[in-house]
C-alpha cells in the first residue's frame, strides 16, 4: 500500500493569516501585545497576547454562532463582515477573526462620501457591520438604505452597551464575546480563500472593490518584512528584537498598508491610537516608548502644526514611513527640524498593489553620501520592493530609458498585485489590458539607479502646449519655500496652450501674502539652478486656508478643479503666458 | 467581452528562484556580488553582480543547447543535473542556472561512500555531472559504473581546460560557455516545479532522495529571513546592508542551508571559501570583513584548533549560526574565549525539512539576563521558525507537557516540509505516518518557553533498564570539561541492565590520560548540582584521536557501534553498573 504524504501539510501547505495570529501568544502569551489608547478621553487598555488571542477566538465564535457568518473557499467568497471602527484592539480583532473562520474583511473607510458608503456596502453585500460608537451618527444616516443588505449590526465602545437607536437588530460588542468559548478551531483554509476586501477612494466613478486572498496579504507582508530587513537606510522602520510600532495608518486603507499583518506576526507590542490626532501620537510615543509609524504627508503635516510638540518626549522614535502620497521635500525638513531623530522615506503604492510596491531605500554605497545627497534619494519614489516586478511603459509598452527624463505609466506584476475588480471586469480590463501587466495610471520616471520618480497621474497631468508640466517636481519645490506648508498645482484653461499651471498653496501658521516671494523663490531655486525651464513656473498663485483632499489625504484635485472659478477668483496672477 | 486579468501575474504570480536570482544585478550590477577564494592555492576572483549573472544565462544557455538539458513542470521534474563541486562561484552559477530553466540541481555530497554516490546518481537519473577538478579522481573511480547513467561530463576548475581522463563526452566549464549568449529568457514556471534533490546522508539503508519545489525553496528563504529580522539576539548572523556572509555550508548540504537563496536575495557581497580549512576562514574574513556565517561543529572544532587563529583580524565576525549536530556548550565556550566578538547558537534542521525548522533564538525579556543564562538557552535546540508547526509527540501522539523533563517524538508541518521521498513510497510511509504530521525520528522535551531540547536520536537511544539515558545532555556536559574537545555517548550491552553508556572522548590538544578527571567533573558538576542522576554516568570513558563523523559533521555512532570492541579494548572501567 502507498503511503499517504498530505502534501496539504507540505508543498501545498496554506499560507494563511492564522501563522500570523497564532505566533505571538505562542512566544509571548503574558507580556502585553496590544496598547490601546481613546483619543477622546485619553484613557488606556492593555492587552496580553493571550488576551488578544482569546478574545480573537470568542470573536471567531460569535460571528460563526451569534452572526451566523459562513466560510469561503477558493473560488467562491465567504461571507463579508464590514467594519467602520478606528484603529482599536477591537478592529485589530476583526482584523483576523473573521478571515480567519474564512469570511471576508470588509474595512469601509468612513471618510467617503455617503453615497460610495452605501455602495460599497450594496456591492460588498455585507452580511453584518460593526461600528465604533463615534460612528453612530452616520450609520444613523444610511440606516434605511443599507438595511435591506446588512441583517445584524454590532455596537463597539470602551463603555460596552448599546445606545437608543433606530438601528437593529443591534448587539454590543463585548456582551457578544462573553458568553463564547476562548478557543476556537480554526480551519486550514484554501490559501486562495478571500480575505479581505476594500474599495480604492474613487476619484472618479463609484469606488472599486479589491479582493485578496490569505495568499496575496501573507506575502505581501512577508515580503515587507524582507525588503525591511535588507534595508540599508536607518530611516526604515526597524524590526527587530526592540520594534514598538504605532499603527497609524487607518485600518480601513488598503489593509493598514500591512501593518496589522507584520507586527501581529514579529510579536512585537502593538500600540493603536484609536484616530490620528497630534496629542495622542505624542502621548504614546512618549509613554510607550514608540519606535516607529507610519503616516500620512496630512498627519505629518498635522504633527509639524502642533503647538505642544516639543512638550514631549519623542527620542525613542528612530523611524517614519510616510506614504498615501508624495512626502513633499519641505514637509520632510520641517519634521526634522522638530522632531528630533526624526528620518522619514517616502513609498508608493494603491490599493490595488497590496499596497507595498516601491520604496525609496538607499543603496549601500550611498553609506556615505552626505544628508543633503541621501536626502535627495529618500524624496524619490523608490526602488521596486523585492518580489514584485516594477516597469514603467512608453506609450508603445516599451520600457523607459533610465534617463530620469522620459516618462511613461508604471506597470506591476507580483504576487500581491491584484487579480480583478471585485464584480466589475470592465475597470478590470481597463487596467490589466492585454499585455500581462497591471497599469497604475501614475506616471514616472526612472533613473540609471532604477528609483523611480512619479510626476503625476495620468488623469492629472498639465499639458502646456505639446509639454507636461512635471506638477510633482513642482509641487515638491514650492514646498521648501519658507513660508509654504504645503502645495499643489492644477491646470487652468488657456486659449493659447490648452492648460497652464496654477498653485494652490497653503500657508505656514502666520505668514501672509507672499505670492510674489514664492514666485522668486522658483525662479531663483528651480529655473537658475536647472530643475525648472521658465515655461513650467505658474501663471497664477491661489492661497487657501484648507488644500481640499481626499478621504486617504491625497490632494483632491478634482474638487479644486470643480471649484477652480473659485480659486481662480482669489488667486494672484504671476505673469503674462 | 470580459478582460483578462492575468491571475498567473497576480493571485497565482508563482514563487521562484529567479526573482532571487535577478534581484542583484538589479540593485548592484557593479559592485562586487560574488568573491573567492582557492583554498588550495590561496588565490581570489571576484565577479560583479552583473558578470555573475551573465555567466549564470551563459549557463543556462549551455545547458538547453550544448547539454541538451530539458525542463520539467508541476508533477513532473525536469532533467536532473548533479553536481559534485565545493563552494565557489560555478557551483553558485548552476545553483540557479538549472533549476530557473526548470531542471532540477542534484548536488551530490562527495564524501558519501562509493556504492552510495553511484546509488544516489542511478536514483536520481542524473543527465549530466559538473565536477571540480579536486574531484576528478572520484569521478574516474565510479565511472564505468555510472556511465550508463550519465550522458555528459563537465569539468570545472581555476585554470580552464580538461585533463587526460577515460571519462567522457567531458566539456571544460569555461568553454562551455564562451559561445554562449549573455541573456537568457528565463521561463515563468509552476511554482510546484521541483527544483532541487537533496539524498539524505543515510546512517542506516541507502540515501533518500528528497525533492523539493521552487516554491518550496523560496519560502523556506523568505520565512527564515522573516525568523531572522526579528530575532532579538545580536548573535543571529545579521541580515541588513552591512552583512557579508561566508556561505561554508557545502552547497550539497541540504541546499546549503538556505543561504546560496538567502544572500543573494539579499544582494550582499557573498563569500565562498571552496572547501573549508581555518586558514582559508581567517583569511576570507580579514580580507572581505565577513560579518556572518554558519557552520558544522566540526569545523568550530577545526577553528578552535588552529594554531595561527590569532594571528587574523576576526573583529568583523558578529554572528555565528551552527547546525548539522548540537552545538557543546564546552566548545562553545572555547571559541568564545578565542574568537573575540564571536557569540553562535544553535538551531536544528533536516535535509528533509529545508532544513531551517528551529532556532535557539533568545526572547525580548531575556536582553537582560547575564551571559550565564542566556548561553543556557542558547545551547537549547531552540523555537520553532515562523511559519512552521513543530510539536513534540508522546507515543499516543498527544503534545507532550512543557515540563522539560517528559520526551517524545518531534512532528512537523509547514510550506518546506518535504512531501515524499524521491521514487520510495515505502519510507514516505514511516515519516508522514497517517496523522497528516511529518515525523522527525528526533526526541525531545520541551520547556515552559517553548523551548526544544533535543534528546536523542529515535535510534541512538541508549536504554537502560526501563530508563532513557540522556545522551545529548551527557555530551554537552563532558565537553565543558578541561580537558575535553569532543564528546559522544553509544551504548554498551549490559546483562544487567540491557545497555549502559559509555563516552567516546577526544582530548584538547596536549591533554592526556584524564579519565578519572572527566569522572569526578561529571559527578561535581552533573550529580551534585542536579543535572544528571548517579545512574546516568558513563561505566566506560574510552579516549580516541577521532571520533568518526558522518559526511556531514554528526557523531557517527553507527560506526562507532560496529567497532565497538576496538573502542572498549581501550576504554577505562569507571564503576560497577
Amino acid at each position: 500500500m502507498e503511503g499517504k504524504t498530505y502534501p496539504e501539510f507540505s508543498t501545498r501547505y496554506p499560507l494563511l493569516l492564522r501563522t500570523f495570529m497564532k505566533r505571538p501568544v505562542s512566544l509571548y502569551p503574558n507580556e502585553i501585545g496590544v496598547v490601546y489608547r481613546n483619543a477622546d478621553t485619553g484613557q488606556y487598555q492593555r492587552f496580553t497576547w493571550r488576551e488578544w488571542y482569546q478574545r480573537t477566538c470568542r470573536l471567531a465564535n460569535a460571528l460563526q454562532s451569534s452572526l451566523d457568518i459562513k466560510p469561503g473557499r477558493a473560488g467562491e467568497s465567504g461571507d463579508r463582515v464590514a467594519t467602520m471602527a478606528l484603529n482599536n484592539h477591537r478592529h485589530l480583532e476583526l482584523f483576523y477573526a473573521a478571515p480567519c473562520m474564512g469570511a471576508v474583511l470588509h474595512a469601509i473607510v468612513p471618510r467617503l462620501s455617503l453615497d460610495h458608503i452605501v455602495h460599497t456596502i450594496e456591492h460588498s453585500g455585507d452580511k453584518v457591520l460593526f461600528f465604533d460608537d463615534l460612528i453612530l451618527p452616520l450609520v444613523e444616516m444610511i440606516y434605511d438604505r443599507i438595511k435591506p443588505i446588512v441583517e445584524k449590526f454590532v455596537y463597539m465602545s470602551d463603555g460596552g452597551g448599546v445606545p437608543e437607536t433606530k438601528i437593529e437588530p443591534i448587539y454590543d460588542y463585548e456582551e457578544l464575546l462573553k458568553g463564547q468559548s476562548a478557543e476556537f478551531d480554526w480551519p486550514y483554509l484554501d490559501e486562495d480563500t478571500c480575505a479581505s476586501l476594500c474599495y480604492t477612494t474613487a476619484t472618479t466613478g463609484l469606488p472599486k472593490g479589491v479582493m485578496y486572498t490569505h495568499r496575496q496579504l501573507y506575502l505581501h507582508a512577508l515580503h515587507l518584512m524582507a525588503a525591511m530587513s535588507w534595508a540599508a537606510d536607518p530611516a526604515i522602520p526597524h524590526l527587530g528584537d526592540s520594534a514598538v510600532p504605532i499603527l497609524n495608518t487607518p485600518f480601513c486603507h488598503a489593509n493598514g498598508w500591512g501593518m496589522p499583518h507584520i507586527y501581529v506576526y514579529g510579536a512585537c507590542k502593538v500600540v493603536l491610537p484609536g484616530r490620528f490626532t497630534p496629542e495622542g501620537f505624542c502621548d504614546l510615543v512618549q509613554t510607550e516608548k514608540v519606535t516607529s509609524t507610519t503616516l500620512v504627508p496630512t498627519m505629518l503635516a498635522m504633527l509639524v502644526e502642533y503647538e505642544d510638540l516639543k512638550k514631549y518626549d519623542l527620542s525613542s522614535l528612530v523611524g517614519i514611513g510616510v506614504g498615501g502620497a508624495a512626502l513633499p521635500l519641505g514637509l520632510k525638513t520641517k519634521a526634522e527640524q522638530l522632531i528630533p531623530g526624526f528620518s522619514a522615506i517616502s513609498g508608493y503604492g494603491m490599493t490595488e498593489t497590496g499596497p507595498a510596491v516601491v520604496s525609496a531605500f538607499t543603496k549601500r554605497y550611498m553609506r556615505n553620501w552626505s544628508k543633503e545627497e541621501l536626502d535627495k534619494v529618500r524624496v524619490k519614489t523608490g526602488l521596486p520592493i523585492a518580489g514584485v516586478e516594477v516597469d514603467v511603459f512608453d506609450e508603445n509598452g516599451r520600457p523607459v530609458p533610465r534617463d530620469n527624463e522620459t516618462i511613461g505609466e508604471i506597470v506591476l506584476r507580483g504576487p500581491w498585485i491584484m487579480e480583478e475588480y471585485y464584480k466589475d471586469p470592465e475597470r478590470t480590463a481597463q487596467v490589466w489590458k492585454d499585455d500581462g501587466w497591471f497599469h497604475t495610471g501614475d506616471v514616472a520616471k526612472v533613473d540609471e539607479e532604477g528609483y523611480l520618480t512619479i510626476v503625476d497621474r495620468i488623469t492629472d497631468v498639465i499639458r502646456s502646449g505639446a509639454e507636461m508640466v512635471p506638477t510633482v517636481l513642482l509641487e515638491n519645490l514650492t514646498a521648501t519655500a519658507d513660508c509654504v506648508l504645503e502645495a499643489t498645482y492644477v491646470g487652468v484653461p488657456d486659449p493659447k496652450w490648452g492648460e497652464r499651471p496654477m498653485a494652490v498653496i497653503k500657508l505656514v501658521p502666520g505668514a501672509t501674502e507672499c505670492e510674489d516671494d514664492i514666485y522668486k523663490f522658483l525662479e531663483a531655486e528651480g529655473v537658475e539652478k536647472g530643475r525648472l525651464t521658465k515655461w513650467m513656473l505658474p501663471d497664477f498663485i491661489a492661497l487657501t486656508d484648507e488644500i481640499p483632499k481626499t478621504s486617504v489625504g491625497k490632494y483632491d484635485k478634482i474638487t479644486i478643479k470643480k471649484e477652480l472659478e473659485k480659486f481662480l477668483s482669489k488667486a494672484k496672477k504671476m505673469r503674462e503666458a
